[in-house]
Formats: C-alpha cells, sequence, structure tokens
C-alpha cells in the first residue's frame, strides 16, 4: 500500500447526504500514476488530465491503488505502522539499498499474487533504480519460480505503467540476447544430481530445469545474478518454501549476496509476507549463513 | 461464500435472447451491504437507493459478493453444501461461538487474500458480535502475520462496509492507548531466546519483533489476548505455517482457548483453508493439546 | 496467460497522442469467450455482437484476459517462453493428454486464486473435452480440498463463461445422484485410523471428514475417481502441501493414474505453480512411485 493517489476522493467517501457516490470523480490507480509517486507521496493534486483519463477508464485497472486516507478511515493504527514501522522504519535500514528493498518487495508481491500493492511498488521500484528492463525481466523470472499466473497478474499492472510512463518496446529485454558465461562445471554437477535423483520419474522437469532455467533463463544478461538470485530468495522465503531456500541462498552468496545481505531479507520480507513466513526461514538462512567459508 | 444480494440478477444471467447485457441493473456489494446481511440472506429485494448506488458505481468495489443464484447457475452441489455442511453444519456446532466463528473466517479470508467472501464475512462479522474497531484491529494485527498487502486488501474491502455502515472514524482504535500489561518475565524470556538463536544473524528481524509486535501491537487494548492469538493461530492454520502453530497455540491457550475451541478452530478452518490445510495441522494441535498440563 | 482476445487493443495502447484512452474499446473476456478460444488463439476480428456485449458490460468481470500484445508489452521474453516452452513445449508432451493437463491446471489456478488466467483455462478446458458438469464438479471438490472462497472465486468465473456458452442448469450435476460403490473395507481402515489418532482432539474434523467427504462428496458420479484423485493431488503440489500428497497420490494410482502420468503432473505444474512447488513435491512422488509394487 502506502499513498499513491491525492485526496480528492475522501470528501466522497465521508458523505453523509446519502447521494449516489460520484464515481466518475474516482481517482484510479491510472490517473495517480501519472504523477510522479513521490509528488503522490506529497497529497499534491492530480492534474486534470490525469483525473480525465481516469474518468475514461471504464475498465478498471486490476487494482486501485489506496490512499492513506482509506487506511486511515479503516485503521488509524496500521496507517501510523506503514508511515514508521515500514516506510521509516524498516526503508531505512541502511543493511539493503532501497533498490534492493525494491526487488525485494517487487518478488513477494508477485510470488504471493498480492496485486493491491503492485502499482505502488512497481511505480516506487522505478524510482528507486530499477530499470523498466529489470522490472520486465523480473516478472519473466518469477513466471518460472513464482507461477505463470502470478507473472501474468504482474504483466497486467506492468503494462499500464509502462504505458503511463511512455516505457517503449525497445527499452525492454530482447528475447535473444548473447547469454551470460556458464559455469559449465558447476552447470554439470547440478544436472547430472538432478538427473541421476529424479530423471527416472520425472524426466520432463528434469529436462525443463536444465534446458529452459539454467542454461537459458539463468543467463539471460537482462539482470545480474546477484539480483536474479536475489529475488529467487525473496520468492521463496515469501512463500515458505523453506525447503529451497539453502540451495538458491547458497546460489545467491556464490554470486555476492553478503550475509548481512541476507539476513536483512528476511527483515525485509515479515512485513511483506507476514512474521510467519520470516520465522519460518530463519533457521535456514542461519544455517547457511553461518556455515559458509569466511 | 453464501448469499449476500437480491435475485434481480437472475433473470438477466438467463437470458436467452443474445441481447446485450444490461449491466446496470446488476446488485454490486455496495448495495448488498446498504441492507443488512440477514434481509439479503432472506433474499428480499433491495430498495431502489441502494440499486441506484450500485448503478453509479462505474469503478466497482474490488469484489462483488456472489448469491447463492450465481453458485447454483455452476454448482447446484456446491449451493447444496454451503448451505447444508457449511451454513448449518459447521457453523452451528457448540464448540464455538458465532463471534469466534467470524473471527476465525475473517483471519483465514485475510491471510489467503481470499477477497471474493470478504464482504460478506466482514459484515456478517459486524453482525456476529465483533465491534468496528475488533474487525479494525483484526486488520492491522494481520497486516505483520499475514502480510502489508494481505491487510491492505482488507481495507479496501472493509472501507466500504465501513462507509455504508457509517462507522465513524471515533469508533475505531486510536493510535495510542494505554497498553495492556506485559509479562515481563515471560517477555524477556521469549526476547532472550530469539536474541541469542537469531540476534547475530538476523537482527532487524530480532529487534522489530521484540519493539513493534511484543512489546508494542500485541499490547494493543482494541483486542483481548485471546482473540488476538485466536486469529493469530487461524492464519497460521489456514497458510498452512505449521512450524509456527506450538508457539501461538500454547500461548493461545494460556490467553484462554480452551482444548474444545482449538480443535474445534481446525474443523472450521477445513472448509475456509481447505481439507489439506487441516490435515496439516492435526498433529501438531493435537500435541499442543495433549501435552498441556490439565 | 496465452492469448485470449483479439489485438484491438493494440493501437490504443501504443498511442503516444496523450489523448484520453477509449476504453469502450476494450475487449473483455466475455467477448473473447463469446467466439472460439481457438478463434481467438489466431486473432481473429471478433465480431461486432462480441464487442457490443463488452462495452455494456460496465461492471467488469473479476478477471480480463490478457492478450499476447499485453504480455509482449511488458517482456518479449515472456511471450516467448509462452509460445514455446509452455504452449508448444510442455502442453505438447505425450505422457499426458490435453484434457488431464486442463484438469490439472484449472486445480493449479483454483487452489491458488490465480483468477486471471481462470477465464482462459475454464474455456481452454472445455475445448480440450472436460464436460460443464465435470468443470462443475471440480469446483465443487476443490471448494473442500483448497478452499471455500478460492472455489467462490472460480465460480464468479464460470459462471461467464457457462452463461457466454448457453450452459443449462440440466447440464451440471444434480445435489443427489445414485453415488459410486463405496470400498467399505478401505473406508472403514481410513475412518478407522483418523478416529483413533484425532477423535479425541478434533471429533469434528473427523466427522466431516468421513460424512461429507469420503461417504458423500467422493463418491459423487459426476467425476471419475481418476479425476478426482488427479485434481486433489494437483491442488495439493501447487500449494506445497506435501505432507499431504502420499495418502493421495497413492489414492490416485489406485484409481488409474500411472507411474508417468504421477510425474508428468509435477512437470506440468512447474509451469502453473512455480518451480519451488514442483521441487518441493518431487522427493514424495518419487518415494510414492518407487514403493509402488509394479
Amino acid at each position: 500500500m502506502e499513498r499513491l493517489t491525492a485526496d480528492q476522493d475522501e470528501p466522497r467517501s465521508r458523505s453523509k447526504t446519502g447521494a449516489p457516490v460520484d464515481a466518475g470523480r474516482r481517482i484510479l490507480i491510472k490517473a495517480a500514476l501519472a504523477s510522479s509517486v513521490l509528488a503522490s507521496l506529497r497529497a499534491e493534486p492530480l492534474n486534470a488530465k490525469g483525473i480525465r483519463m481516469a474518468e475514461n477508464e471504464k475498465n478498471a485497472p486490476p487494482a486501485r491503488a489506496l490512499t492513506y486516507d482509506d487506511v486511515r478511515s479503516v485503521s488509524p493504527a496500521l496507517e501510523h505502522y506503514t508511515k514508521t514501522a515500514l516506510l521509516d522504519g524498516v526503508w531505512k535500514r541502511p543493511e539493503l539499498t532501497p533498490r534492493d528493498r525494491s526487488l525485494i518487495t517487487i518478488a513477494a508481491l508477485v510470488a504471493r499474487i498480492q496485486t493491491i500493492e503492485m502499482p505502488f511498488h512497481f511505480a516506487f521500484a522505478l524510482d528507486n533504480g530499477v530499470t523498466p528492463a529489470e522490472l520486465s525481466e523480473i516478472i519473466t523470472h518469477l513466471a518460472f519460480y513464482a507461477g505463470w499466473a502470478n507473472a501474468m497478474s504482474a504483466v497486467a499492472i506492468a503494462k499500464e505503467i509502462f504505458h503511463v510512463r511512455g516505457i517503449e518496446p525497445e527499452q525492454l529485454p530482447p528475447v535473444k540476447a548473447k547469454p551470460l558465461p556458464l559455469n559449465a562445471e558447476a552447470e554439470r554437477q547440478r544436472a547430472t544430481q538432478v538427473a541421476n535423483n529424479f530423471g527416472a520419474v520425472l524426466p520432463g522437469l528434469v529436462q525443463n530445469t536444465t534446458d529452459v532455467l539454467f542454461r537459458d533463463l539463468w543467463l539471460r544478461p537482462a539482470l545480474t545474478p546477484r539480483d536474479r538470485s536475489l529475488i529467487t530468495v525473496s520468492a521463496l522465503i515469501a512463500n515458505g518454501q523453506t525447503g529451497q531456500i539453502t540451495y538458491h541462498l547458497g546460489r545467491a552468496m556464490d554470486n555476492g549476496l553478503t550475509a548481512s545481505e541476507a539476513g536483512e531479507i528476511v527483515t525485509h520480507l515479515a512485513f511483506y509476507a507476514g512474521w510467519p513466513n520470516a520465522f519460518s526461514a530463519v533457521t535456514v538462512v542461519k544455517e547457511v549463513v553461518e556455515k559458509r567459508p569466511k
């Protein structure tokens, strides 16, 4: 959540007259995104064009961003925690950059189909230095690591943001690009182990894992291996898939993630995926970090 | 689901003429909520004002409540099970009050972002004796125990219900209130154990858990500790987070939850979170209950 | 995802004029479904009536289907993987029929509330030989195995598809029908074991499991036991509920599922529920298959 739109909604939502709600005055996410997120964070009135776009948007986008007023109208305490513990709290801790926190947050939202916060956080990520190409590639990557429909829910929202921000097709990662170098020996070991364990019972999974994931997707240059690992680990923690964390967190640290960053991912995700998912991850994260040669 | 709206939809949805659907006649959730849930359960026609509101609500709320007719148009058997096994079945078992069942159901819906049933169950909870202040605080609590965006999805729906029911800001729990007494010794033990185990690797998580959760959120007087535990345990079971059940179910029983109620939570959640999540919880629930000194 | 609608959206979404978006021209899912899915897969223009219906559908259905153009506007690579690895890849592997793959896909979408792909895949399932009665019964079954609200989210979408395709109430499975024969000895063993283990702590769950699930739902003739097992196992894998796989995969193989099919379910679900859920299931699937007497 967090604020995305201006306060035009407010008088209407508190109307006591019983008059029909003037829905046309609603400020949709598309309008909000037309102005910058930071501007809307300061609750500046949106310009007329932005409102006009919203009025014409009969087929509403999949999610409307909430305002602080919306949150306060249900829970003043939740608004308070959002501003203090979350935005002025964990987001400002120095252990991770705002860009990293945006990557982690996006991974959690997509992995959990938390569409209501995608409009804000996709736009916020772009403001935090995530490029449109990287956002595009994150969604592609998470199709494989969170599920095809999860990625499609993200597409529906990213499309609107890319449109409003004027992102051109040539800014997006191409279908084919010169792959990153493959660590052939490590990949041979991985492929052999998986094939020996599961090749007889699950030949299709083993083949797709090798051909599509580790020798294609992971070699795409649109994300650094470190960032690709960061969103993979974040998605695993966000969905409580603790059994898969050991391999991918080890790989993430091979790709440059530090021990301090690893711990802070869990702290950040406590807010976006809930404390229980964070605490389900702590034992395995601690084990991976502590067993790591210094 | 369960019925929320009257039957005006029905003739249209069975139209065989091929004429364009008159969408303006759709009865939206907002209209349904304008009348009482119990009235709509009896399928009384909604008043003109309710329909008018719906017609003007171009930007539809995040979820439209389904009617029994909707359910029957896809599965007469599911309508039957809803009426018999669920509403006349588990909901009427005496092991838990309707108010408790509403708390458990809401926790499951928010924890799983099952938005489609939130409008009905938020309204139903208010009719079952959950106060607006309690519903507000449940959503705040679940931001931490299910994820921030889960709470925000609930805010979007609760906002409409609070508006229709005329809930005033002064009915909501304030940001700051005199905290409940802290069991300092138990909290010291908890904090020490977590800090010893995870403080080196996850300092931010340990700090936030202590400062924001156990010495702030849990001490807010807007929910009794027993109810706060009830929704926490329900959220854990609903999301299959079995590793976290032992601590929180023990705490719930410290806070007054009985063994009979503990078992019945699982029975109730079998319907709302699915049988597999219920059976994933049975072993740990049984263990906690049986190990408990009588 | 995968394509559902024609390309009328495209010029608009690339408009550079800044003119208000003509939302009325949007092609909604309802229009897309009015033509056949295969036709829309070939991107033929939709007929005027289809568009008219969409224009009049002010209260949009819960999900709008994405087009390939939508996906490409965010990620050309994701469009490519959708066409190659998914539709021309795993969907064409001979280990499972297209009908089986539709059953598995629907189970995953409902179990995970991935509404955005339900419109396409419900329609695609009907084209792949799943009957409306079977789709109805799958949703009913998953109310119990994935959660009531999951089924209700599916009802909201299936209702539109049944309406557009002119499915009559008499085509749906009746509330009561002659039950399939009960394997009384196996069921007595199951019921006894569960009652002995959990009857004292969770009497309501034990009773409902016996009365509503195994002596009612599972005996409904609207799905073959093999298909009922197929969607149950798929829902378990899709939600990472590995603790429940052993029993239900064994039951599925008792009901006729082959070892090759069992492995291929996991391969298929890697795409729809993400690689981590697939790999969380591999060990238990392998164990069940290999321990099975040949």
